[in-house]
């Protein structure tokens, strides 16, 4: 986790409020950006890509929209927005030093971002790096804007942009769960309550199962997007909107949502918006649901896979890679538990998110950059999880056929179908003397003359049993 | 948290699969409730009295559908309709002993209602309670049902219920706050990020902004509400239906739906919906997101009441009760106090709903009770402590407008208004100097003929600070 | 959870800095109480009758103190003394009527106790409930005290009761455990690693290991008791001690340990533990890890006892009670599984605890309500789990020997032990050709020629395989 | 996030259990470990470079001590033990290419030391990588070994390295907080509890506290390391100790001792040393705890030097870095918001951690990769968020003496010293006076002539306030 700075041999001077500084020369960044890396070393990590390439589209929409109000001039203008398509093309990333876990409400990586695109707009104009008169970090890149819209703008613009990556995977499971279901319908199997025999299910039903959760999931994420289309763009410091010209205010969210297509619109009130990081939390709660979702589902699967011979061995799962250092042969269900870990990690994340939405004072949170570097893993993870989950594993998984049925036709559970015809008193005991005998229930039923075999065979008929309505429901009188 | 059971001089006897108990003759609940409470005496407390209503409701509902399916006798079923409504109605509610937390997914609860109505129906129909041919708990109370069908759904009927009442107290809120929106709407106030001076508002916006996020957290519940409409009603012990009636599993829910009025559908896959519990995880969510926003409001109030004398002393909360056994005339903010830690109980309680819906294994989910005692309480929390913040607290607010304007005029803050008309480097300056010199913004500015003491006078405009736009842009040639 | 107060037909009328307030005639608290109980309608339940039994010891003790230091006379000092002893058998716990969710920093409840022991001194001494001139609630109970030395101290106090009853189960679990790996010791089994068969293992060395994670658990409350030792009794306000006697707090500590015998001791630091309250984490974290422990080894007993027929099926846990309402004969692991919830429960308690210590602001944490609501929970729960796991789980489980060596017999991971003998590589291969063709390894190794059958009876002995060191090391040259 | 691998253009083939596989020639890692980089690429980052040194120290160990007992021959040992120390100085880290986020228990990270390792000492003995008849991965590297008693033990030595670590820079921050104390220590200022004034203290006095709570954290870790030191090296795959030789086990720790310097054991039950990890969950605990205390001191340091016009401005924390795009010479508490920010995360990552302890199953916790990515993310965090604080923040704090002083003077609060003077009634009505009418409370006290002029210079000595004892105590006659 440590950070290297590159050791320059030639240097040039900046200075702001606090006093003057070196910056190593061929470097895009300024002294801001120096501050904050120094005063921020923490993970030894920078900012997600995604959220880089955000902001430089952020300000390439305010620029062009200062332009168009006359707040920019045409030269500073293009070059600027050069700069930033720039960025977005993937370059100058490595210019993007600050830690994700910053002080100052996202400051450092605003100004790291207006550094970064007025050196190059300098460059573009033929300057020298660090020549400000030319173009200026805050007074033309940063022109109308404030850390404090433009920094909870790009979070929304960076979570909608992820999210749709995971709902793109989470689409692929669900299909990779239809197919299955479809694949192994024919397969009768035990169903378990508290992992004790219930009743007969076919496997099938239970990955359509696993499809139906998926879907909701999907369909949560969704609507949970609407939370992040809602900008407070030209709010400026505090969402009152202080030195933005008024027709900056109105025009620069239709510009960053043509720049992005991610139909982005104004929030309705800017100082809720630009204090209130609720919509995170939310976000962060969909995203946990859905882990909830695949931890279970990968809970299950380690379940039904657990064996080869002393475990349930339901099923199998591809074999990925050794399981074992010592002991030879031995494979284990590695895609599900890295997805168990990557729900553990989430559900941690999303406290972090929870606390730092809660810590907001007044009228800003500052603490969002946690936030983004916890939310942001969150859905990114989740969405590899899925991907993983989905080509590691739940296309290559075999039913053992028979073992499934074997276990149905020597279970006791099956005694509940026959209950509605016995009573359920009459039906427990028979339960009970067969697990302390070992004599099957439909041995039972016959020896005590509470049914036939004609009648038993319509009863237990297995796939009537993994069905609606009671079994054998012709052969009561009531 | 200790226990007691009534010291019963007269027993009747009731045996079980496990084997005879002597039960209390006065009592409703029979064997299997009293080996529940024996196992599970955890709490000391009992269930929610609004989970008790809603398993009557469902026990009703069924008794109807099996009556018009024909599986259930006109005799019989009136007398469990009846022992239903007794129970709705606020009666019986000691006969339900059970601890909220328990093992066996919801069991306890199910015999605990099924012995009870029994019994009552037993009585009613003029036989002895524990005569369990008259009316029995499972073969006539629980026919065509699981507690695996029963417990889900009612647990989603009485979140509906609870969510429907926080909404209201809700609603009362964002009411509150627009009412102070108004009344607040000339105070002009010093608006401050990290904590530190930033640029003027005025207080009516805060109140206004506290609306906005309120409105938000009512249309979540709103949403998360169909979260809770699909019930796994007839699906039997594993969503498969097994042993309910076919024309049962097509109208019990239209049936539970009329009674109780809450828009109520039949899950489309009663095998998902049975075993997976991300829904609850959702509406704990929601829940949290509120309690997230309605602590940082707790926050803020308790902030701009700080003082009364060496705080931010910009409103005053109206006192409830003494501050303090020792010091005498202290007040304290405790009604945002109890607010935060409604917040912070509910955030722990979301955790424990995660965790007890993640691990939900194969079939069902065992760890319903759990998620029932902290989800219901986190709803109802929310409700009491928003119904005394907008009683206690909010409407009682007043501002001290003479002191939040001193401070506007008093500030550095100020500065930014300025910085486009001379630019964010010299505007820095100026502001560094008049925090060291303790010389006004405005004197300063004057002293370097920077600008005017007319254009200050449209710049520094108190109001046209607190909208949008730059302030003086008139002064602008640009 | 609704809360009714009795509806007298007379009231006695008190007055504090708020104003007026009619107080039922024969109620001990008096206005300020009524306050709380109407500020704080939360959750309908009152303070835990631990705290109630502490607050009036720290009463009784400063008392006596002040009586000692010449501040309070005999008189008094005995009806106060008198009072407290009275509470602490039992008496007047009805009069404890605070929410245990309330604002203010405790103040409620050290107000609600100043003044039922007031009133109850006043009748001692033969005056009139509320005559306070005789018995003044602030100025003779609480003198020398202020609720941010009382509330705290009632913490502590409260929570060493706690955890010394916890460590009592605690050590009867490790008891009946120690029992079980006594009488497990000669079953072979299975050892399962990721849930895949791995090598052979003793059930009785399964039973010792959960005994020894429990050992640990039982040291670590060893040690978080001495968090708790140390009280800021004396510190008053802020933990200056102002308005308390020099002499008093010097000696009130010493006083209260007499009383409760709990080995307490003053805080070095009374303005730190004043308004620190990282020790209630720690104790929480404690807590924590042993619900994590115990949530993984009921984990494992319903694992084990999966089945009866179509699960692992090697042990079986008592039946408690039904475990269906649908499915007869059903018997689950309710035990475990209330444990399990139990531990979901207190894993969420941590976080509210957590989220209230670290929201302390400068000279007091305003939000120890809610640690000692969540915390004496958490405690107090896991006790009680720890009982019925103890009496209805542990000690009547019983082993399903023959099929545990059945399935040792029938496995594939024995490799391991051939592995040292013929190298990973070539005992991979026979794994996996024993899987795939369901062939025994022993088999598969005679028939390769690469062991001969005496080779393999050394090294498969199974109880050498589950003792350290290579099995039939004396076969290898190496 | 992304991960890239090396282009080559050259590849040898290696083949395991599962299949063959084309690895880049120039790769120490082998076919296990492509296949762990492909299954889990879920991060884009790789193992901590500590982990990477733990795991060589024990390989160097596990080889060392293969010798001693003769199961490894002297060549092959020094190859080894040379590869091992080439890693601990830093070298070949490039080539622990596996996600921190993995599935497997940890096989791939001792699956890619193993290959690493072997390769390495390939090469040293003039070998081709992947020529692993003369040095092979698992009978050689991984002799007497299982992933199952590396992985944890390497995680328990991070651990200890990283505390250790960390409780350097709290020494350190306990040191500055002692210094500020003393220079502080006469500096009178308003005491707040509840946010609301309360009565005086001296800064010095505040800061003292803050040093008590870091003391009380350093402790905390002590006794925690105690929880890593205990070791299950030699219990191989399930800590029964099959595969390895007893003398072996015997030794093994002792030799990784010797390595480390770090006071290691040997587990006293191996078997419960491989499954459980509640010792995680209390370090994780611990580093918890010391996270609430930074949080709230930070907190309390934002608080504080609010301001400067409008907040409280009793303290000005060093300027370092700009703290607004828009508000010129806006300064904010960029360094305690990052504490803050660490403290949310750490919080976060202890519920992943527990999530993940709590999900072991049987003989083996398979989740201890997520536990090691947040534990040591919390730890190693933690340590460089202190550095900060102390080097960027505490060190150069400043008091804002006078007005600490004139709040003491203008505060009503002041009335608690006068109360045992008075009684509390009286004084609170003359702070309700006080409060209402703006006027001083000594001009009041004066007014009424409760006291006189000499009695309240001796009652209201400032300084005598803030220590223990009635301020004119003797004054009283009592």
């Amino acid at each position: 986790m440590s950070k290297q700075y590159k050791q320059d041999q030639t240097f040039r001077l900046e200075h702001d409020s606090i006093g003057t500084k070196e910056v190593p020369e061929h470097a895009y960044y300024g002294v801001q950006t120096l501050r904050a890396a120094e005063n921020f070393s923490i993970t030894g990590l920078t900012m997600h890509q995604e959220i880089v390439n955000s902001i430089a589209a952020i300000k390439k929409a305010a620029a062009l929209t200062n332009y168009e109000v006359g707040r920019l001039d045409k030269k500073r203008t293009d070059a600027i927005v050069t700069a930033c398509d720039e960025i977005i093309s993937g370059k100058l990333h490595d210019q993007f030093i600050v830690d994700p876990i910053q002080g100052g409400a996202g400051t450092s990586l605003n100004m790291n971002a207006n550094e970064v695109i007025a050196n190059r707009a300098i460059e573009l104009l033929g300057g020298t790096k660090g020549d400000y008169l030319l173009v200026n970090p805050n007074d033309h890149v940063n022109y109308g804007q404030s850390t404090n819209d433009v920094f909870p703008s790009c979070g929304r613009i960076t979570s909608l942009k992820l999210m749709i990556k995971a709902q793109a995977e989470l689409y692929r499971l669900y299909d990779a769960f239809i197919a299955k279901a479809e694949e192994f319908d024919g397969v009768i199997k035990m169903g378990r309550t508290q992992m004790q025999d219930a009743v007969p299910i076919r496997l099938g039903q239970e990955f359509r199962a696993y499809a139906a959760a998926i879907k909701r999931d999907i369909a949560r994420f969704e609507t949970a997007k609407d939370e992040m289309r809602s900008l407070n763009l030209g709010g400026t410091a505090i969402g009152t909107g202080l030195n933005a010209d008024e027709q900056y205010l109105l025009r620069v969210v239709e510009n960053i949502d043509k720049i992005t297509g991610l139909n982005l619109t104004q929030a309705s009130d800017l100082i809720d918006a630009t204090q209130n990081l609720d919509g995170y939390v939310t976000v962060s709660g969909v995203t946990k649901s859905c882990a909830v979702n695949l931890s279970k589902i990968s809970n299950d699967l380690r379940l039904m896979s657990s064996g080869p011979r002393t475990g349930f061995g339901e099923i199998n799962l591809p074999p990925k890679q050794n399981g074992s250092s010592i002991m030879p042969g031995k494979v284990n269900p590695v895609i599900p538990e890295v997805v168990n870990q990557v729900a553990f990690n989430i559900i941690g994340n999303d406290i972090t998110v929870t606390l730092a939405a809660e810590a907001g004072q007044l009228e800003l949170n500052a603490f969002e950059p946690i936030i983004f570097y916890n939310l942001f893993q969150s859905i990114e993870t989740i969405t590899y999880a899925v991907r993983t989950l989905v080509d590691n594993c739940i296309t290559g998984i075999t039913a053992n056929v028979e073992r499934c049925q074997a276990m149905v036709e020597n279970s006791v559970g099956i005694i509940t179908a026959v209950s509605p015809h016995i009573g359920y008193q009459k039906a427990a005991e028979i339960a009970k003397e067969a697990i302390s005998t070992d004599v099957s229930v439909r041995e039972l039923l016959l020896r005590e003359k509470l049914l036939t075999g004609e009648e038993l065979d319509i009863i237990l008929n297995p796939f009537s049993m993994t069905e609606p309505g009671i079994s054998g429901a012709e052969l009561l009188k009531n």
